[in-house]
This record gives structure tokens, sequence and C-alpha cells, in this order.
């Protein structure tokens, strides 16, 4: 405890503020040989678009992938402020001391081979670079880790990361995690302002990164994959800190006993107890989820969705069965599917003159749902009638292939009809497209909802979940 | 109650099996006029192959999308099987007069606008068919459904559904559903018997064809979606002969009070008390789904899994974080995932040498994933050691695209190695690809792995959930 209450001292948010914007970046492990993989730093920096300084450190070659190298990081002229570090555990010492003399800012420690190690060997390097990097004037972020990501300047450990920046952040202790979480939230809409794969935390923590995102404005939500941490306490202010302010969607790893296991053989860490973390994340407000999936689903709620904490849905769709049992899914998941008032049903009828279709809520367009016209007439009204709190479209692909047959262009003007009807409603308004038969085709509608900031879910399932954590966090706020 | 004893005595396994291979089909209630939705059941005849005489009735036209047209069912020469009446719901007494008098073994009534409906005259129209029948030599099915789907004849009344038969029967009481669920199914690598959307029930009952499935040789699982039903013990006679036999999914519409509102608007259903219809689905000893997704996600480990109802998981995974993470969902979701013996690790090392692999469970094969030239019998030990019933394998398609830029083909070397290795198994695996950024990869993936008959699920948790009530069901019989 005592160690971390020194880090947080010498650290302070300027130190962090300052790692997200390097003027140049050194990266230290990569070689022109063809395996070696490491080059995917220098890639990302190209395709990001950094625009500062990027060097390699390597004795054997004059570049590597079209950047300038040199021999040693003291023989690049000019400061350094970020280095990537990505050599074999046992030779990182010697690069953090380069470092030093170099008066770098910060160092990513890309390595890993140390405490989650089993050779013991790991476990004492980890302690060595601990203790060492306490009284040096750089922060270390890792090791075992992939480091920072941030689109704003360019910042960034993979390629196909977005270049576009947006308002999520995300702490991550695992590597992994925070690449599959950017690729596939990526897929489904959703930017980031920054992402810090940390690791194994001997100097940058969790407790410090999430200080900093609590004041951080172009953070407007936080999210959190954690295995451990050694300072509980910290831990839980620095949470109530973020939650007080933005949404604090916590992944955590290792709640079960064989789940602590592998997350002491992944990130070195002690796990704890899952009934401590569960009350930690209680006290702190934190949206707890599950997997990566609920964390993306109920962070495109949160981001997309304005508007209270009301439960009454209103769903559309044009498939009666589908209707029913998504009616059932959503009361058993803590919704109401009101009926609708009279006056309501009688509005309906004057836009909606087909026989089949259910004038109800459920809303069931049936067989004539391509002939009508006026899909934003018919959303507007149940926006503004003061019934609904949210509306839910069910997009079933399986309906347009007949139409299409009969009007070759159905399906677009459907699209372009339910779009226009989702950005004029007064209430937030959700799509729920159900993977049928034709990827590409719901990849186009799906990317069509959320150029139109409509979040897409795959399964109602998803979808409800998410907009259940949306409403308990509007309600916690509401209190 | 009478009613229905004198439908089953009348009717009989025979009339049902006839239902399946009609040699002649008929269609009521098709034009050439550019609007007439109704042509998909002529176009599905065709596109699935069906060799038998397929005529239209239609007193304006020579011929309709190729099919010969004649003014009445009394003008076709010779006989006719089987009749699809998609007219008005006021002009379907008239069209099955004539079918009594052309003598036809089978009707399906696809119009609707009968007890669903809220006119008032739909329920009287109903309730006269419903009498009407009894005495008729003829079966129906319907009203307000899809009627039949079999492939191995090429009858159906989709054109997009699968030409190939398969071994599922899927009784819908939901046209909608059967369409969506056959689709869905068939993309997962699943294929039908014989599907039946069987509407409001007047004649044909969902009794009749779950005791007829429970002798179909060609169904070896049975799906039910179904709302409500007039023969409570019946049905629950009929379920439980199933299940003797087969395993019989059903998903039940209308469990929840705005469910149930919504399905009597749909199939003119009372639903029941969700507490009763739950008793039933219990004592019948059936699988209970709560969504398509999960119908679909279940019968497909039924399906191609076979084995015991071991709960010992070994997951195989190249992301640290996902690893636990997954571990953790897992041991919610009532799996182990046990440590491995000694002796396991041992001979996994002889086969495994790289720094930052896990060798244990979950396995992490981390960055070196690509490296090894012996997933087979990486994937041999672990199925052959005794200690795992089940593997897991995760697919992490973002974990492909580096080592892509290194060697080109490398992810279909990879695929082809776990394809190689899941066929060899002598444990069950499925393999879980997320959804990251490139569908179309993702459908290669996917569609190599159903080829070798291995589930493929989007998410950990629905092939936890899949793998669960595979589990218990197999538990059931071992009883």
């Amino acid at each position: 405890m005592e160690g971390i209450a020194v880090r947080l001292e010498r650290g302070g948010s300027d130190s962090i503020e300052r790692l997200f914007r390097p003027s140049s970046v050194a990266v230290v492990g990569v070689s022109n040989r063809p395996n070696n993989l490491n080059r995917f730093f220098l890639d990302s920096l190209r395709a990001l678009g950094f625009s500062g300084s990027v060097y390699v450190v390597n004795a054997r070659a004059e570049d590597v992938d079209g950047f300038p190298a040199y021999a040693r990081l003291s023989d690049i002229p000019g400061p350094v402020d970020h280095v990537i570090v990505a050599v074999p555990a046992a030779a990182v010492p010697a690069v953090l001391e380069d470092c030093r003399t170099k008066q770098v800012d910060s160092v990513t420690v890309f390595s890993s081979g140390f405490a989650e190690a089993t050779d013991g060997v790991g476990w004492e390097l980890e302690q060595w670079l601990r203790d060492w990097i306490q009284n040096q004037p750089f922060r270390v972020i890792g090791p075992n880790c992939m480091g920072i990501y941030r689109p704003g300047v360019g910042l960034g450990f993979r390629p196909d990361f977005p270049k576009e920046p947006g308002t999520v952040a995300f702490v991550s202790q695992s590597g992994g995690m925070s690449i599959s979480g950017v690729l596939m939230a990526a897929h489904r809409g959703m930017r980031f302002s920054k992402v810090v794969s940390y690791g194994n935390e001997v100097d940058l923590s969790s407790v410090e990164l999430l200080q900093y995102l609590s004041e951080d404005h172009e953070s407007q939500q936080v999210w959190l994959y954690i295995e451990g941490s050694r300072a509980g306490s910290q831990l839980t202010a620095a949470m109530k800190k973020v939650a007080a302010k933005k949404p604090l969607l916590v992944l955590k790893g290792g709640m079960t006993e064989s789940g602590s296991r592998a997350a002491a053989s992944h990130t070195g860490s002690m796990a704890g107890a899952a009934d401590v973390w569960q009350a930690v994340l209680r006290q702190a407000a934190a949206v707890e989820v599950y997997s990566l999936e609920e964390m993306i689903d109920a962070g495109l709620a949160l981001q997309w969705l304005p508007g209270g904490a009301g439960s009454r849905l209103g769903i559309i769709s044009v498939s009666g069965g589908l209707s029913v049992n998504y009616t059932d899914l959503a009361v058993r998941a803590g919704f109401q599917v009101p009926p609708l008032s009279r006056s309501l049903v009688e509005r309906l009828r004057d836009l909606i003159d087909m026989p089949g279709t259910s004038l109800a809520n459920p809303l069931d367009l049936a067989a004539g749902y391509f002939f009508f016209p006026n899909y934003p007439q018919i959303f507007a009204e149940l926006g503004r009638c003061g019934e609904l709190d949210l509306l839910i479209l069910i997009v079933a692909l399986e309906y347009l292939i007949l139409p299409e047959r009969l009007i070759a262009n159905i399906a677009d003007v459907l699209l372009g009809m339910f779009i226009q009807a989702g950005r004029s409603l007064c209430v937030p308004m959700v799509a729920v497209i159900p993977r049928v038969e034709d990827d590409a085709r719901r990849r186009t509608f799906e990317a069509a909802f959320i150029q139109a900031k409509i979040p897409v879910y795959p399964t109602m399932e998803r979808a409800l979940r998410a907009l259940g954590h949306r409403r308990r966090y509007r309600q916690s706020r509401d209190r």
C-alpha cells in the first residue's frame, strides 16, 4: 500500500496527461527479420497517422519499415518522449537504463515474462522493476501490456484500430481484451478517446488512470477490465470518483476460482474474493458486466440514448411470432410493453390501413409493412404519445426478400424511411437486426442505423440486457 | 375436448403421412398482377424442386409464372393431392367446397382474418370452419399459416429455404417463426426433415403432429413453437411421447401477460397460465428455450455432439483476457474448467515449446499460436486424456490479421489444422468465433467448421447456454 501511495504522489495527473501526447516515439525490439511480429507497433503509428517523430532502436539496420534506426536510444537526435520496449524480459532493465539516460517521459513495456511467468525469474525481475521505477523521473506502463491507443494523436498498437477518436475510455489490464474490445466496439459504431492496456502495473496503475479519466472531458464513459489490484481501497475510491461523473462499466476477470487461477498465469494477479469485488463494484455504483459483448452493448445504449429511466417499451415488428416472443423477453427483462390508448390506436389507424396488421403494442405490421409510405409519421405518433419511453424496431431481413422480387429497391426505400423515422423521434429508438441468411445485407442495414446513431443489436436478448443496464444507471442518477 | 378426440380419430398418422408427400399441388389466390405477393408459393415449389404437378386456380390467366392456370379446381385434369388457399378469408369457404368436390387429400389455408382478427367476422368464420371440417374426408392446415416445408420432396413456402433435407422437425404455430427459424438455423448448418406452420389449428393439430413426429425416423429432434392449445392434456401426452424418443425443444409464446395479449391478436390463442405451461414442459421433459436463437443454439449442440453429460470443459484460446473471462462464464454456467494433470502438462510441453503460452486449462496459446505445426496432436492429447469431456476452441479472428502480414495464407493453414484437429478428436468440440471487424472472414471460418460438423457459436455465453441444455438433456436420459 505504501508503494502505491508513493507512486501516486510522484505521478499526478500531469505525468498522465503527458503520456497521451508524446511528440516522439521510439520502438526498441523491432527488426527487418521477416518473422519479427513486433513491427505492428510501427504499422500502427503509420496507419493511425501519428504526426510526431518515430524512431527505431536497432544496431543492425539503417531503418525498419521506413523509420530511421539508431544503435542506441542515446544516438537519437533530439528528445524522445515515449519508448515502446519489445525486447525479451531479461533485456528490459538495460533498455530502461537507457531510457533514464535519454530522459524520456514514459515507457510502455510490451515484453512479457514477468510475474505472470511460471519460471520464478520473471517474478524476481518484476520485483526489481517495481522497486527501481519508484525513484525514476519517468513513468512505466506494464510490463506485459500493449500500452496506449489515442486516435486523437495517432497513437496506438493496432493498424486496424479506427483513426477517428470517440468518447469512450477503456482501461484494460489485458492487452487482448483491449484489442478485442476496441475492434468489436468499432464495428458497432463506438469510438474511443483513450485506451490503456496497463498489464502488470509496476508503476502506472489503474487507480491513477481512473482518477485521471474521471476529470477527462474527452471521455464520456469509462470501461475497466481488471483481474486484480494491490490497492483495494484506493481503487474503490477511484471507481467512485469516475462513477459520480460518468458511466463506469466494469468487467472483472477471475471472479470464479478457475478464472482466478487463469488470471494468475495471465497478468500475475491475485484476483481476490468474488464477494468482496462484487461489494466494491456495487459500492462504487459501477455497471458490472460479464463479457465484452455485454460491455459494448451497454456502452452503446449509454452512448446514444438520451433521456430517462422509463421502462415502457414500444415494439415494432413485421412478424407476429417474433412480436409475441420479444414481448415475453421484454417483460422477463423487467420492462413493460403496455397496451396503447384508444386515441393512439385511432391515430395509428389513420396512418395504417391494412388487413392483418395489429394496431397494438407490439405493433405487428405483418405482410403489409412494405406498402406503408409513412413510417416517419407512424413512428412520430408512437414517440410523441407520452405512452412509451423507448422504441425497439425489429428489422427482420427475411421479410425483404419476397417484396424485392416485386420492387427492386424496396429494401433501400424501407431502410431510408426507418432511418428518417428514427432520426426525428422524440423518444430513443434501438434496432434489433437478427442474423438470418445474408450477412452482407445485415451489415449494410446495421451500418445505416449506426450512421444515424441508432444502436443496433443482433438479438432481442442482448438489446434488452443493454437497455436494462442503461435504465438502472439512469435510475441511480435520478435518486 | 370432444372435438379434438373426433379429429384425432378421423385423422391418424396415415392422413398425416400423406400430407408430407403430395404428388400434385394447386395454388388458389395467385395471379399475374405485379403486386401479388402470394406467388412466393409458386417460386418456392420451383426453387425447392418439387417434382409433382403444380397448378394454379385463376379464371383470368392461362398460366401464372409458368404454371398452368385453370378457372376452377374441378377443371384441373387428374387428381390434386394438396391445395394452398391464399384468398381473402371470406372466400375460403367456397374454395373449400371446391376442394371437397375435387376430393383432395389436404389443404393449407394461408389466408388470415380468422379468430386472430378483431373484426368479429373472423371469429365466426373460424367457428364455422372448425365445425364444418369435422365431417370432411380431407385435412386442413391452418388457417393463418404457411403450411408444409419438406425439402425431401421439394415442398415448401420459401424459395430461399435449403433444398437439402436434414433431421430437425419444426412444428410452429407461427408462420413467421417457422420462416425465421429455418433461415437462421440453415445459416448455422442445420437442415430440416419436416416443418409445419399450423396456425389457428381448426383441424390438423400440434398434438397430431407431435404424435406423428415421435415415430418419424427422418426426424431426430423436434422443435415446437406454440402460443396456445385447446387440448392441454393431450398435448402434454404428445410432448412426452416425443421427448421419450428424441430431444423436444419448446419455445412457448405468450408466457407473460403482455406476450399473451400479443398472442391473442396473432394466432387467436388463449396462451394459458405461465406456471401451468412451465409445469407441463417440465413434466414432458421438454427442453424449454426462450428465443429462436436459444432453440437453434441448443439444437446444434444436440445434433452434432455425441457422448455423455460430463461437465469438464477444456478451453483453448489465444488471448489471456478472453481465457480468464470465458473460464468465469463457464463456471457460472455450471461447468468445470479443471486444472490439467501434471503428466498431461508434460505431454503438452513436448508439443508446445513457446514462451508466453500457458500450459493449463484454459490453454492460452498466446502470441505463438500460429507457429504451431501440430494442432491435431495438441487437440488429440486433450481429447484422449480422460480429464476433459468437451473442448471449446476460441477463434479470435483479430489475432490472424498481424500474422497474415508475414505469411499470406496463415489463416487458411490454421483453419485447416483446426478442422483436422476437431475431426479426429475423441471428445466433442465446439468453436466460438466472436464477431470482430470482418464479417466475411468470420463467415468463411464458420462455414468451414460447419462443413466439418463442428458447431459454431458467436459468443461464449451462447455456446455455454446451448451446452448446458445438451448436458441437462443427456443427464435426464442417463437417469
